[in-house]
């Protein structure tokens, strides 16, 4: 769910404001204001995708493997929120051809999946047009990234 | 929900292929295997929206009141899917700055506000950039839709 994506940005921009400081799931959950045991199961994706390492143990913690100027907003999105393969409980007819008589009905599943799928891919395209130093840099100047995305659309 | 985009789209190609004749929602209910009252609910937004003409009664139903080609498939969508005002549910970190010490969690709801406004913006785009008239070629002809993106994207 689009949660863990907003999860993943958050853990990284905390790593990176707070680098090259270990720090602890626990840490992090505060941050969030959310339960432990949600970030770890993220946390866990971002590390075997290379995006952070950790340690266990006393001094153990996260630290971010990349600058946040190479990790790409789109890269981010697909690999927490991987591209819904089937759109069917938003998909109306038989797609069974029970009533093959109506052409209507058993075509509609295939033409939706299509127009839903192209419009998903160019959804996902936005966010492959930035890196996670562009969305930072919004944090704390509230704004920036709203004038990029119109500058670069211009 | 998505759902009621869908049925929108299932209706006006079901209103159009079946025109001048009067249809009931008893019959579009079968044809997109849906309860009636969810469809009538629906099609009493596309009635509001002058996309469709009603008429009650013995003889009554529903009538096409525009051609599919004027019909813009980004307005459809942003008739039956409001644009969603707040992602209030994707968003991490404590907007009430409960720890103000903590920088990112306190500015996090802005910035992811602002990017999923953003990217959101983008998805309706692309519906915009068509009418029901090129969906509903692709029923009949499938692959004409995705051909129709490939080429406008060149």
């Amino acid at each position: 769910m689009r949660l863990d994506f907003s999860v993943a940005v958050h853990s990284l921009f905390y790593l990176d404001e707070h680098s090259p400081r270990k720090i602890a799931s626990r840490e992090l959950a505060a941050s969030l204001d959310l339960n432990a045991v949600v970030i770890r199961n993220i946390l866990s994706v971002l590390h075997k995708k290379g995006y952070i390492e950790g340690t266990v143990g006393k001094n153990g913690g996260y630290q971010l493997k990349k600058a946040l100027a190479d990790i790409n907003v789109g890269e981010l999105y697909d690999v927490t929120i991987p591209p819904t393969l089937s759109y069917a409980r938003f998909i109306t007819g038989q797609s069974e051809g029970i009533n093959k008589a109506d052409r209507i009905s058993s075509n509609m599943a295939e033409t939706l999946t299509d127009l839903f799928t192209l419009a998903d891919d160019e959804y996902r395209a936005f966010y492959h047009r930035f890196t996670l130093a562009d969305l930072k840099r919004d944090l704390y100047q509230h704004g920036y990234f709203k004038q990029l995305v119109k500058n670069k659309n211009k």
